[in-house]
């Protein structure tokens, strides 16, 4: 398994990106990793990384001159031509490559992807589907579209719940996963003009006899459930579910900062605060977004995923981590069968 | 102080309603609540919750045969002029009492009040105001519109700001208060067509050397950073604000509960939480949706607050609390006033 990585145009410079690929390359012997970028910057990386040790054959370079900016529209990787980003998604379009990450500009990145490798037969919009975990034990939800688009219409969001659909009943093996329409309230006549019309959508794909008869639509699903697992699948047009996202993990970081304060109060709060580090720990790690690392750009010819601008070490393994569940789960060939079905019977 | 309080249609019956005002009139002896609904209903819920004792003079009946449902539409109160939430409008607009509470329908309860007591002048839409707690000790957060409209332009949007500024500068006694525009990213091109040019206008506003000169603006403001203390005023489109807030409400439950669970482990560690219990307290209570209890709702002539639907006895009686408040305050002509001269100035 092969990922090409772009290391540049994060916030905190490469330097992390090239330590997490040496993590995970050290740690999964299956996987190999392109690092692409500024040759010497990362050579010099590599080396103050390693010091006196080796560098692993599984780590290769793969020089590029041009960086995209964090604040680069739609345009700017498909312009740059030898940008890393550009290339590093090129690598994936000529088959030397598996799997491309990056966590530069998403419009730089959405716009290369759909120039370079194109949408999957049917689909008009990719979307970032985003998992998450819940409240109940082993169980995730996935979040789609978390902000690939802006506005998305009914078409687009069926889309998107075709693809969380084939998701989890592939991926995730849940036979019949449960579709939630992301909405400010419960009722069928809630939200705007889309989201009616998307509710009497899935429910027609749900309850039809017919050939379509295969979603299994739970109806509009309101934020504070999102993490509940009440549902499998969460649809929603993108800017929203990029707001109820950052909004969950704020929260998140709000709250842990809060009891972490109201420990450190006196000795004996404080005492308290280590005997329960074990009881924190994997609660705030399972929330925490630099655990989970990234988002896949789903419903291109291609595995694609994209890390937060400001990833650290931790976020930059875990997105790797994530390219190569997929490859590994071959993704996108499951997902593009299944529309593939969907639109020959429709 | 008077405040008409509509008893029905909450989603758990009058009676948690009738007891959270028995609290109130109980706790300030400065406030009278009329309880607007049926009748006979009322004095059943005060018979059972009063048993021996005999019923204050503050606490009065206002009797309705009506009664607007959850689900219904923008026309439902207007249609219903014997509903309880029609008719305790009416109180506000015939100046029997100084407030109107509402766990209602939220449509049918904006429709009523642009009918009867109509928007401050130069007000195009009302707005939910919300007022949340910041990890910054003392300080706290006000969102408009957090939901009593689904889509707002520029225009709108502007409206919020000086709504939210005026209501931090002279009720929260904050100089120069901090707007910020909810979005998914800090940069001033990012987010949709009506953000953008928000952020524009609210930067004129702010940079001028005229007259406008007067406001404070931050630029935008993710989602993630809504409760960090930050800003003093969050501006967004009203679906928007809907599902941020919701968002973060989810995600205090499901962090709560999880930890609830983890101390419930062994015997060791439910010690732990007992001990710990005075921490989490604090933080539980401080973003517990169920104490801020109801949101003004902002830019018409008169103080009228929402509850949430789902509200218990804690709810109802912090959204009677707000109410108080409010009136204290004179939020209203306050606001007005200052819009006035705002439109006089344009």
């Amino acid at each position: 398994m092969k990922i090409a990585f772009d290391v540049m145009g994060s916030d905190y410079g490469s330097r992390l990106a090239v330590a997490a690929a040496l993590q995970l390359v050290n740690e999964f012997t299956d996987t190999e990793v392109i690092l692409v970028g500024n040759e010497s910057e990362i050579n010099n990386n590599l080396t103050s990384l390693l010091k006196h040790r080796t560098i692993s054959p599984k780590i290769t370079i793969y020089g590029t001159t041009q960086v995209v900016r964090m604040t680069d529209g739609p345009l700017a990787a498909i312009r740059m031509d030898n940008s890393s980003m550009y290339q590093a998604i090129k690598l994936v379009k000529d088959k030397i490559v598996d799997a491309v990450l990056t966590s530069g500009s998403s419009a730089a990145y959405i716009g290369a992807c759909h120039l370079l490798l194109g949408e999957i037969k049917g689909i008009k919009r990719p979307a970032f589907m985003s998992i998450m975990p819940t409240i109940i034990k082993g169980q995730q939800v996935v979040l789609l579209d978390a902000g690939a688009n802006l506005e998305n219409n009914m078409d687009e969001l069926i889309d998107f719940a075709l693809m969380g659909h084939t998701y989890c009943q592939l991926i995730q093996n849940i036979v019949k996963p449960k579709i939630g329409l992301l909405n400010i309230g419960v009722e069928a006549n809630k939200g705007t003009l889309t989201t009616k019309a998307t509710y009497a959508k899935l429910q027609a794909l749900t309850a039809s006899n017919g050939k379509l008869n295969f979603l299994n639509f739970h109806g509009n699903i309101e934020p504070r459930n999102i993490l509940t697992g009440e549902v499998n699948i969460i649809v929603c047009e993108g800017y929203v579910g990029n707001i109820a996202i950052k909004a969950i993990e704020g929260m998140a970081l709000v709250i842990f900062s809060l009891i972490k304060k109201g420990y450190r109060k006196n000795l004996f709060s404080r005492f308290l605060g280590l005997l329960s580090f074990g009881i924190f720990k994997n609660i705030k790690a399972a929330f925490d977004y630099k655990n989970t690392g990234g988002a896949q750009l789903i419903g291109i010819n291609g595995i694609a995923f994209k890390a937060h601008g400001a990833s650290e070490k931790t976020s930059f393994y875990s997105a790797l981590k994530l390219c190569r569940s997929a490859i590994k789960q071959d993704v996108t060939n499951k997902i593009s069968e299944q529309l593939k079905n969907y639109h020959n019977n429709k």
